[in-house]
């Protein structure tokens, strides 16, 4: 199979669906907003994991597109807001909403974005029994409410010191694990997954959005801004509590430590400095975060290993999709 | 029967409903926040229709209680966000969320509660078929999309000097009357109410959404700070477009004129200027507003004299409903 075309055409669907659903006559500016993150671009990892999984037990496509473009919006809501939450002025190599159309735009962009992904999860599940009707809706309401605590630990763990890997594990499953996994246990239940195939698709996504998250803290370090889309070294000028900063302050000797803490948080840091900073970091936790992430990345294949697949090529290009997630970093 | 019993009755069921959701043993201050408009009272008017709505068709409580926890958490979601739009430092007596916890956590609290509200809905739909299942979840949708876009009218408006009573009016139906509608629409919905009823229990809330939106811009002009829960005179301050200000703008004497544009929007009018805009606006408005809210109210009571009820006490309790919305400006 042709993984790239196959990868597209979902894409282009995907992003029909969306571009569909957020037209408007009226409130032109409200809906420019809210459309403004896609245009930028974006991976689609999230209906890609949704769209391959629904496929791979050979459901629906009209309806796992639509779930798809659901997930995708919701995903992007979450960004609008946590851009204003962190400050963050870029975002994929463009302004952000609340930069370009001022925060209460910002803020209403997001709610309206929320709102919109419910829309067309609805429409997605049409004449489904009531109990998959409850599942996937709990399945989704559940994935924004982890969500935001996820947001809440992330903001706490800022202002506190003795943040411990396990407290940031419990963090990112919450943040951003919890809703590929969402992602993929719905496109198990919206194609005739029982309740044991849920559970594996389900933690396929888990174990695999949490691999996601820690390659993501590791570019956040070594990429130049044109590859992250925002400026570099921000994590460490906005003190984020990352695995890699986690493991490094448990490890670094009294001198590294000295250098971290007048840099961590500190938003007027020289860029010498976060280099050096950033130096400390990657001897300390690269090879301990890259690991982890691998071993993360297997737990997520073994549990795909399980699945009594009806379509093979789907399953080839979330093993591929998986792969990618990790191999980014290089 | 005994109304204020009656109410009360809802009200407490409603606010333990909230209050279970609401409940959580992580990250407490993102709950904390959630919950603290709940805290402060306010009417519970959107339930108190939606279960009189529901029990005038004789429909299940549990439910509807459910139902109704739902469209207040909703409503209680735009209040959180819309006060950090607005810049709004007290609701109903209290320090505003984000005077309270700041705005990122403002913003947060806003979001958990969208979600929660969606998770108090699709709970209340348990066993329902797919065709209600799909239509309620719509019409709740819809609400969220139709108040995003209103408050979207309400912000441009205030940049703009030729809003017209229909552009006031088209955004109020959005703003504020369409969750109205929402609330006896649901209600009718999940008690079986055919889409007839459906089409009379929505307009009966829509009408009744619009005559609450003018009583609420009169009463914000002529009551104190205590009854209010805000400081006085904040809509002229912030050069709110509500009914009053247009129709004055129409009628005013080009002397009335000057001093009523020196004064709208200007966030630093003397409290004796504030005082002297509020007089003009009431002699050129206050008679046609009202009369113009009575309208509405009769056209909402209209609506639900056609309804074939089981359960006259509960329509009793909305004529009542509808009274008081119209009365409490006196």
């Amino acid at each position: 199979m042709n993984l790239e075309r196959y990868f597209s055409d979902i894409i282009n669907d995907v992003n029909n669906a969306i571009a569909k659903y957020l037209e408007s006559a009226n409130t032109p500016t409200l809906y420019e907003a809210s459309r403004h993150l896609f245009s930028a671009g974006g991976k689609r990892l999230r209906p890609l994991i949704l769209v391959s999984s629904a496929d791979s037990l050979g459901g629906d496509r009209k309806r796992s597109i639509l779930a798809g473009a659901a997930i995708e919006t919701l995903h992007t809501f979450t960004l609008v807001h946590d851009d204003i939450m962190d400050h963050d002025s870029l975002r994929r190599g463009l302004p952000t909403v609340h930069v370009k159309w001022g925060e209460p735009m910002a803020i209403l962009a997001g709610d309206l974005l929320h709102a919109k992904a419910f829309q067309m999860l609805n429409d997605s599940l049409t004449g489904f029994d009531n109990d998959i009707y409850h599942k996937v809706m709990e399945t989704f309401v559940n994935s924004v409410i982890t969500l935001s605590e996820g947001q809440a630990m992330d903001m706490e763990f800022e202002n506190r010191d003795d943040v411990a890997i396990d407290d940031y594990m419990e963090m990112i499953k919450k943040k951003t694990a919890y809703l590929i996994a969402c992602s993929s246990g719905i496109g198990s239940m919206i194609s005739g997954g029982d309740n044991t195939t849920f559970e594996k698709f389900f933690n396929f996504g888990l174990y695999l959005g949490i691999s996601f998250q820690i390659v993501d803290d590791i570019i956040g370090i070594t990429s130049d801004e044109s590859e992250l889309g925002k400026p570099v070294f921000s994590d460490i000028r906005e003190g984020k509590r990352t695995l890699l900063v986690i493991k490094t302050l448990n490890e670094a000797s009294s001198e590294e430590l000295l250098l971290l803490r007048s840099v961590l948080g500190n938003r007027n840091s020289s860029h010498e400095d976060l280099k050096k900073a950033a130096e400390i970091i990657k001897t300390h936790s690269f090879e301990y975060a890259y690991n982890l992430a691998e071993k993360y990345k297997v737990m997520a294949l073994s549990n795909l290993s399980e699945i009594n697949f009806k379509n093979k090529d789907a399953i080839d290009a979330l093993i591929y999709i998986s792969d990618f997630t990790v191999k980014r970093r290089k």
